[in-house]
């Protein structure tokens, strides 16, 4: 282990599009979502407001499918000015449905990278997803044996990063993050001190993407695949 | 401490029912939607149809109020055979939003038990519902300081307690468990050897409730209120 990495005793991996793909899926529910609006406006101003209806409902809603599946029946009313059918609202909730059933695509490298990891650190899953959607991925991924647990945070701040330290009693030094989003895997584990890996995914939900003056002078590695994990830990 | 409990180093409590209303603000909405569905059917069929369709896609939506909403809209679409206002629709989203937002209200002797059995133990808030809507409750009932931490599990069975466990790295003679829900609280835990305490609630969710012959000769305490638990644990 080289020095740097030397005093890291948990890793916690990201889940969604850092161990496998998540976001391509929200993808194409959101263009299936604006293929059944299509009479009412444009796909790009479908989107645009799925996603203030998203950020409108987070608070409430919190991440995951359920609350995405939500603001899309919401949003369909509202841009329909209630004309829309309720067999639109059916398959709304289908693509929902789809979703939470898709197969589970491992991304380059995961199941190696865990197997030799898991033999000399605790490793854990750190998602501010739904846990049961991710207890169902995991058990998908025939990852299960690699982790110690599951760790389901509200949203993935510093505040939320240091509730996880305390529950795991270990100090910043002795915990390193790896994921996809520098927003919510990255830049709040450097803030409270801990090592962060990055590894992008192609696609980035628009409220994960961060300015460059927000990752100016920030220190973490970025890889390509977790395949090169292994060898930047030394 | 009564020998009994002498081993005991995490008390892990129940949220909803045990520390502060719920089921009642589910039967309020089960209500308000019958009576939105009421030319279709009586309120009765539509509660049984309702409690069905829940029990359909549990597997897939998990507990909690998101996963409730999404129930209402699909009974609703099939219950009216597809000729439901799109107006009710945007009523149901507004009913769990209104869940959502409900204020906490406490149950008796809530407070000052925590506050009391913080000092010798370590608490644990250990729910199956929404992580964003559990910690809301708990930042609105001003109780999050007593609590080590949230444990949510995506099921209450003895193989979810048995991760608990493993995770919190203690031994089931070493955790107490505190809950309404003999089915959820009580009858999994004496499962795997840990304690377990029984507060009854008044009302109980028809899938949480347990026959005579499944509590037949289980070793538990029940009390009526929080304010009987120190006592007990001597």
């Amino acid at each position: 282990m080289k020095r740097e990495f030397e005093h890291i005793k948990v890793i916690g991996f990201d889940a969604d599009d850092t161990l496998w793909v998540n976001e391509t899926y929200f993808r194409d529910a959101e263009l299936e979502f604006a293929r059944l609006l299509a009479s009412y406006e444009t796909a790009n101003k479908i989107d645009q407001e799925l996603f203030k209806m998203e950020m409108k409902n987070l608070e409430l809603y919190g991440y995951g499918v359920k609350g995405f599946v939500l603001s899309m029946v919401e949003m369909a009313l509202e841009l329909s000015d209630h004309t829309i059918s309720v067999e639109t609202i059916g398959k709304i909730l289908d693509i929902g449905k789809a979703m939470l059933n898709k197969p589970v695509e491992l991304l380059d490298g995961v199941e190696d990278t865990l197997k030799e990891l898991s033999q000399t650190h605790r490793l854990i899953l750190v998602t501010k997803g739904d846990l049961l959607d991710q207890e169902r991925k995991l058990e998908k991924s025939n990852l299960t044996s690699y982790f110690h647990h599951i760790e389901v945070l509200s949203d993935k701040q510093t505040t939320n990063y240091m509730g996880l330290l305390s529950h795991l009693d270990i100090e910043p030094s002795e915990f390193l993050m790896v994921g996809n989003s520098l927003k919510s895997d990255i830049l709040p584990i450097i803030e409270i001190g801990a090592k962060a890996i990055h590894v992008p995914f192609h696609t980035t939900w628009l409220h994960e993407q961060v300015s460059d003056q927000q990752k100016k002078d920030k220190e973490y590695k970025t890889i390509s695949s977790l395949n090169e994990l292994r060898g930047v830990l030394g």
